[in-house]
């Protein structure tokens, strides 16, 4: 019987359409932006996936974490702590309907694609609100469930967003730094935090610096890159396992497998080594 | 004539009072960070400076970049472009009043600090949303002002903030990753891009972990440390004038100087060497 059930349950798995939540963030109808976020949904749903977009412009989504956050009023108006509450309000079903309605997005996502254009090296305001107020403790981590071992490890994310200088600005030998330095507190904090297994970046170089053909081409790469994307290899990250579980420092017997290596294993977590080169760019590296 | 002028001005700048403004986001009046704040003012108040705070939670301070942000109509309503439309209000003067307000104490300031928790690696979206719609272009920045060359390049700023998680996590061999990483996006993107000296931040290690003498402890550190500030010298970035004016690129010259070097220059300007131990959050490194 159990083994009819595990049977059915395959067959469902493999047929059930994809989900996949494209969070969206620009002002403009008519902004290369938009122009990428219907490139993905057109995309998805021609390959059978269900897409939902949450616009959060549109939405106008309450960028600030406050006790509005909590309904039925907070456990310590005196000396109020946001994540203590909002945890505790999670557990007990009183968060907000718009914090409640995207975790429920989430909750149905196989995809999360961010689509945003950078605002000062991370994601704009709207969208630090949208990441600080859904991805609550208890619902998005917890002190076991986190990293590799994150609450999303069956997810996957990927950021995709315009820059306003173009690439070799960010090198390493570029003014503005290695992209890949910028790209580790968002992909390693937020997303591989929550577990999510990230996809590499989709980086759209200044299109605002581009002719219109040049920018349609980038579109076009996009939507190529979109026909493939769900069995991509993803970025990757130490297993929370070469942690030890007290102060969570790397292991000494990992440290020492590592220590002839040219390179430090992640690029934040690099043992004083040179930083692997393009680890939150591309997978495999 | 010329000459007295001088003499009277370098007696003005003498004796003017520092000027101090605080940007600062906790929601709650009890919490560590109002401490550290209420440490600042005070110790900073005590010393001659005149400290202004913006409490951004207290003032509802707007965090999404939108239209609403430019009085008197947009240029281009059917394509909105953030950015241009906000340089060209500034130009004109048509930017929202609170805008207009938080600029004015920027352009008032000595010094600003930023005193805030650590929100999933970064600010939190209310002060991320100060520096999208605060520090606009024009203001902030141009491309010929930027960087070293920055507008505020006779201004100090300072992240002042508390993390969740204690120090050895947020190392080279801690599962966060080197915290040095992720101060880099933060200091070198935006601080030190509009030109600030960018002094070492103070942070705040787990505070809510610590007993109540530990974080007594903590803030009488910041203030002894308050006490001096003003001197201190600022973390090192590399001079505008070592990247090429056409792609901001390294000079040839200046990277065969480096060439021999065990670390790279700058964090994010690494040259594939080696990261500056701790040059994000120490000076002099």
């Amino acid at each position: 019987m159990q083994c009819l059930q595990f049977d059915f349950n395959l067959v469902f798995l493999d047929s059930a359409a994809q989900k996949v939540l494209i969070v969206y963030a620009h002002q403009s109808p008519c902004s290369f932006n938009t122009g990428a976020k219907d490139a993905a949904v057109e995309e998805l749903k021609n390959k059978g996936c269900e897409v939902t977009v949450s616009d959060l412009y549109d939405m106008k989504f309450k960028a600030s974490a406050t006790a509005e956050d909590i309904t039925g009023g907070v456990k310590n108006a005196g000396h109020f702590r946001y994540a203590q509450e909002i945890k505790l309000a999670w557990e007990e079903g009183r968060l907000s309907s718009d914090i409640t309605e995207e975790q429920r997005k989430v909750t149905e996502a196989d995809l999360i694609i961010f689509q945003f254009p950078m605002y000062w090296f991370s994601v704009p305001a709207i969208m630090k609100g949208w990441i600080d107020r859904v991805l609550t403790p208890g619902f998005a981590y917890s002190q076991e469930k986190r990293y590799s071992q994150g609450m999303f490890k069956d997810k996957k994310a990927l950021l995709s967003f315009t820059t306003g200088s173009p690439e070799a600005m960010f090198s390493p030998t570029g003014i503005h730094g290695d992209m890949n330095v910028s790209l580790w507190p968002l992909q390693n904090g937020i997303l591989h935090y929550c577990g999510f297994q990230v996809l590499a970046p989709q980086i759209f170089w200044a299109p605002s610096s581009q002719t219109p053909e040049a920018r349609k081409s980038m579109l076009g790469d996009w939507r190529t890159r979109l026909d493939k994307l769900m069995g991509e290899e993803p970025l990757s990250f130490l297993p929370l396992d070469d942690f030890d579980e007290k102060c969570l420092q790397l292991k000494p017997d990992v440290a020492e497998k590592l220590a002839s290596k040219e390179f430090g294993p992640a690029l934040g977590i690099h043992l004083g080594k040179r930083l692997p080169p393009n680890s939150q760019m591309k997978a495999g590296v």
